[in-house]
């Protein structure tokens, strides 16, 4: 084997593409150049269709959660409470920021493998009058889990003057997203997947109706100061030192975004769930999330007692060159993840699946070669 | 000319080298494999030697301003008293920082060019017994002062039991530092100045003193919360995701710095100090800083009323392809900055001086060509 060429198909980072990789390469720049800032505010511009916005993204350099810590600490103040869904990690880390700044939290938490429905935020509101902010996860990488914004938001419209926070790193540019449409007050995004970068960079986007939240408040950071960013902004250029190279990358990430079109872009994702999920009940593997919120991203499988998936993870990167995940916290050793995001097309999904039931033969776990790369042609046959 | 080589003589950031570009150029790897952690376990403590301690290197995804940051809100609480050394712009920053938290700031100002003294501290701390921590700049970028960090920490030693906390963002790497022996209890620098790399990473060390205060505060953020990072070190891992490329062009820069080795570097950035002042004074342009503060990084020039900096910068770039910065905040177009830093060496800095030469001369300004490289040359010529 070929150690350069590793297969990640884990939800995150996804590999980058090799144009990418190049441009990402190009010669240094001074941050604070012309040059560099007429590269920063077009690629920001480029950006608001994947949030569904005609307001200004904002480019952070840091990761993921650094996003999630921007939209809480320049939204509330200490004592002041937030209402956050959990149905997995990373809906908890949200809880976990607004609790180290004092906030009030409530939690909205669901079985790991369901999702946060609009009845149950409809339900969970009601008696919550004082909450000024809901945050809710998009796609739950630790699950699978794609939750539904869009009703979300309307719940959080319709019931309360709450702003609506979503947190959509692992899905924002593979899914569809209307954060103006919708009443979706901040969303954030990281690069590392979808985006088909590096880790290191957080996009974050906030609507006219957060903007006047912010503009009331105190920021509880500083580094995490989004007044900063919108001053700076402005003149086309970023408080403190953006991280360059990615965003050379970035850039090169819109051309090929638009080369293709978020609409298609979309399709191929759905298309390579669908084939996931054919394949994995082909091959009597249980899925964790229904097909109704199932995430168009990232793939859970929870093969109860047929097999230890640490024994197939290990199986698929020593002998095949695949990367899959594992579970997180409670989850760990039980489960497995297949990442289908960013530069991943339906023949890779192919790929995987028959290594995976190569690796599940080579484990002594019953599995009928080529029966889910089968049913995973059959459902991109159907839309060829 | 040809556009791709843009030669950067600004205090960063500082050209990259080509095998440092090669090596972030490597597959991506997902940030919680093994594969990652062993290297960004080393290649963390390759770095030990550069703040000169025998403690933990924490490597963070964010600029040189959040690892200030990051020392301030793990160290103090609101209310709690500072002292803050400013020489210049990146002074002021510590002091905006504390004031963010609500931490109240006792400011040491000296006019921009000049260095705080251990003097001047001395008798700046004998009043102020509440103070419990004291923020200094190392290389002051903005006016090319080197403060006398070793005999700084000295004093806050002797004065007072209060941390001593050192902004080492652009010389790191390039300076002598051993925090271990002199007393200094945080030393924090980024990616992008001595370390050759591209902008997005930081750098942070602690003293066991540092260690026992943060032990007994609350945390004032939470993607800078430094407890998380040392708990997450010790599984050789990050809390939140790391930027994987530049952790690989890190480790490339570190196989870099062992096999020139540290004395080495050090006298290099001493001696391109040393040839771009003899040049700049050959070439009867002011310099700000005095020779027993001059930093070894970048050098600042304030030509008064001999001719325009800005005019200056602008052949220089469109001309001869070499950027160099101008001044910042009231030194806006009154001085340049040559930086001679990172991956820079002495015919660098003649060609450099070569081409200043060259611009003073279209711009109409005295000056004769060839006597800044040839005052520059002879400081060489000791050194060979």
């Amino acid at each position: 084997m070929f150690a350069d060429k590793m297969i990640l198909r884990i939800p995150g980072p996804t590999p980058i593409p090799p144009r990418v990789q190049q441009a990402m390469n190009q010669p240094m720049i001074g941050h604070r150049s012309g040059q560099f800032s007429d590269l920063f505010a077009s690629t920001a511009e480029r950006l608001r269709p994947y949030f569904g916005t005609s307001g200004d993204v904002f480019i952070l350099a840091g990761s993921g959660t650094s996003a999630l810590e921007m939209s809480v600490v320049n939204t509330l103040q200490p004592g002041e409470e937030a209402a956050v869904l959990v149905s997995g990690a990373f809906g908890e880390r949200f809880a976990k920021i607004c609790e180290r700044y004092g906030i009030v939290v409530h939690r909205l938490e669901v079985p790991w493998g369901e999702a946060v429905t609009a009845e149950k935020l409809a339900t969970f509101l009601a008696d919550k009058p004082s909450v000024q902010a809901v945050f809710a996860t998009y796609c739950e990488t630790s699950t699978g889990v794609q939750n539904p914004i869009r009703e979300l938001a309307q719940v959080v419209r319709e019931k309360s003057d709450a702003l609506f926070i979503v947190d959509a790193v692992s899905c924002l540019g593979a899914v569809a997203c209307e954060m103006d449409e919708w009443g979706v007050d901040i969303v954030v995004t990281g690069s590392q997947k979808a985006f088909m970068l590096p880790t290191g960079l957080a996009f974050l986007a906030a609507s006219k109706r957060a903007w006047e939240v912010i503009d009331r408040k105190k920021p509880l950071a500083f580094y995490l100061d989004l007044k900063a960013y919108r001053k700076s902004f402005a003149d086309k250029t970023t408080p403190y030192t953006p991280a360059v190279s990615l965003v050379f990358g970035l850039a090169e990430v819109c051309n090929m975004l638009e080369e293709e079109g978020l609409p298609a872009i979309i399709k191929r994702h759905e298309l390579m769930r669908d084939m996931t999920r054919a394949a994995m009940r082909a091959l009597n593997i249980p899925l964790m999330a229904q097909d109704e919120f199932a995430a168009a991203t990232v793939t859970s499988c929870h093969p109860q007692d047929a097999f230890d998936p640490e024994q197939l993870r290990k199986v698929l990167k020593n002998h095949h060159n695949i990367v899959i995940a594992g579970g997180q916290q409670h989850l760990k050793g039980k489960i497995f993840r297949i990442g289908h995001m960013g530069y991943c097309e339906p023949l890779d999904v192919l790929q995987v699946v028959a290594a995976i039931e190569l690796s599940l033969r080579q484990i002594g776990a019953p599995a009928e070669l080529g029966a889910g790369v089968k049913a995973a042609q059959e459902v991109l046959l159907t839309h060829v």
